[in-house]
């Protein structure tokens, strides 16, 4: 049961194998998927939330076949899924499995937090395994979770217990892609570290060094967005052996030059993160029926774009 | 559809209806409820998960029956509900549903965060509905929901907007039970409100203005720990009409004397929660079959504890 690898070498692996630091997010907003689609599924089952829950599955096998042997992960947007109830958890689960079977790593991204035996029942929910009648279960079983560390240590141990015991990662949530994340995450402090979003990065560094892979890089990263490259060079210079998880490209207006402060000069330490921009690429387009081509076009897009940049910027490390 | 019903009016109409400022925590962890529930269950359904599903939503039925006419509300911990899968989140809809079919309302605890079409696709999920298929559907339906506000504003935003539409609320961590809460949350900012917890409040009190009810509560309160009573007393100045949800009461080692500064002068202004020393009362007593005598004889000592406290601090608003 127990894995000995570690997360962020398994992770690293994956991005030098398909050359590629980028992350699609499903963020599958039921709404946003094709037409056809939607009307293929609808009175498929009785509860009409199910028929749009597997409509959903549908879209994410589709997208995940359109970019599988390009893209080394996807983030899976739970919230999309909640808003579908237990049906939408189901679709959640599956999409996560068919993605781990066409050798992608899922990250769920979930944004998870809470203290002690709560914090553990999250961990057993994504990380690990529940007990039931003398069996355990997986439950998500995905390779890596968003989590949010407000709550301190207490809110974070647990996940990190199970990704020692299960070679599982956690990306904790430290400057935010979002204009107003400024009014807390950028508050001076007291301590040495200066504003809350550097206290915060300092803390996963802490955290994390237990989980350090012979990579370097540790199991325990953070979420750092593309939109303030100021701050993320700030972070990168007080955690070199943090892999950042980098929301706010595409979408939010984040460039790939933006993103560079994330990497290291080893051309490593960053995964890059583009939802709608690559999953909803077919919008406008009225070629519904082919949203695939749009999609891997839009992934292969966004790799060749963040690839000039980090060859611009001197730290490529595929030829 | 609009309910032109304020959720803090109703909130406070509850506790009074029923004199008493505490909430029971459906901390249901399959692993801990009744053996005899479980042995019912065992094998009830083909999926496993869907039959640990089920022992907890009957465990959580009986549990409410023991308590619904003196206790005016339940907070639903979900990640024991999420650690059983799709089935577990149908659990905790049943669950919900039946509490509020008894009259009681639901504070889901969930602590949810994001920004913008993702946050909004949470609160689709807990407070408001989504539409599939050009139907409107309710997901969770709660009345209330905990909150995470460590991304700001636009990670608030959306769940206020549907607590004006749909007669919710929200309550935001500020300050919590856990004793390594402090690593971060007890650290001094150079703002005029001092430590984070303090700013954290500080921004729920802004937020929260624009729905304050007829109580002149507002709908927008905080999660303030019992046990760090000196820090609950300067919140509590800080942000007068702002209810408190108070976990760390019982199990967590926190007093009645405790919460007392978690009160305003007029005896309301804070819910006092207690989970496992409620629900799992009968442990230890050899006499499972009771379990609800158990349950029923625990709230009406917390009720009883709480009403002493008020007492003794003179802010008691009933006889």
């Amino acid at each position: 049961m127990v894995l000995k690898s570690n997360f962020a070498d398994r992770l690293i692996c994956e991005i030098d194998k398909k050359q590629n630091p980028s992350v699609v997010g499903l963020d599958s907003n039921f709404a946003k998927i094709p037409q056809f689609i939607k009307d293929d599924f609808e009175g498929s089952y009785e509860d009409k939330l199910k028929s749009a829950s597997m409509a959903v599955y549908e879209f994410n096998k589709k997208i995940i076949d359109s970019i599988y042997d390009i893209v080394p992960c996807v983030k899976l947007q739970i919230a999309y899924y909640e808003e579908l109830g237990g049906y939408g958890l189901e679709a959640y689960k599956k999409t996560s499995d068919y993605a781990k079977s066409r050798g992608m790593l899922v990250i769920a991204d979930a944004k998870r937090n809470d203290i002690g035996t709560t914090c553990k029942a999250y961990s057993n929910a994504f990380l690990g395994e529940t007990e039931i009648f003398g069996m355990k279960k997986k439950i998500f079983d995905v390779d890596c979770l968003t989590v949010n560390g407000y709550l301190g240590f207490e809110g974070v141990e647990p996940f990190i217990n199970d990704c020692q015991t299960f070679s599982k990662g956690i990306f904790i949530l430290v400057k935010t892609s979002n204009k107003g994340s400024e009014e807390f995450q950028c508050v001076d402090t007291v301590t040495p570290y200066g504003k809350n979003y550097m206290l915060m990065g300092n803390l996963v560094k802490k955290w994390g060094e237990p989980l350090t892979g012979s990579s370097g890089y540790s199991s325990v990263g953070a979420v750092v967005g593309a939109t303030f490259p100021e701050e993320a060079h700030n972070l990168r210079a007080a955690m070199p052996t943090s892999i950042f998880l980098v929301p706010g490209y595409g979408a939010q207006g984040g460039t790939a030059d933006d993103t560079l402060p994330c990497f290291n000069k080893d051309g490593l330490g960053a995964i890059v993160n583009s939802s709608r921009k690559i999953i909803f690429a077919f919008q406008g387009k009225n070629d519904d029926r082919n949203f695939q081509t749009y999609v891997r076009q839009a992934a292969l897009d966004m790799k060749n774009d963040l690839i000039s940049a980090l060859k611009k910027g001197k730290i490529c490390r595929w030829k």
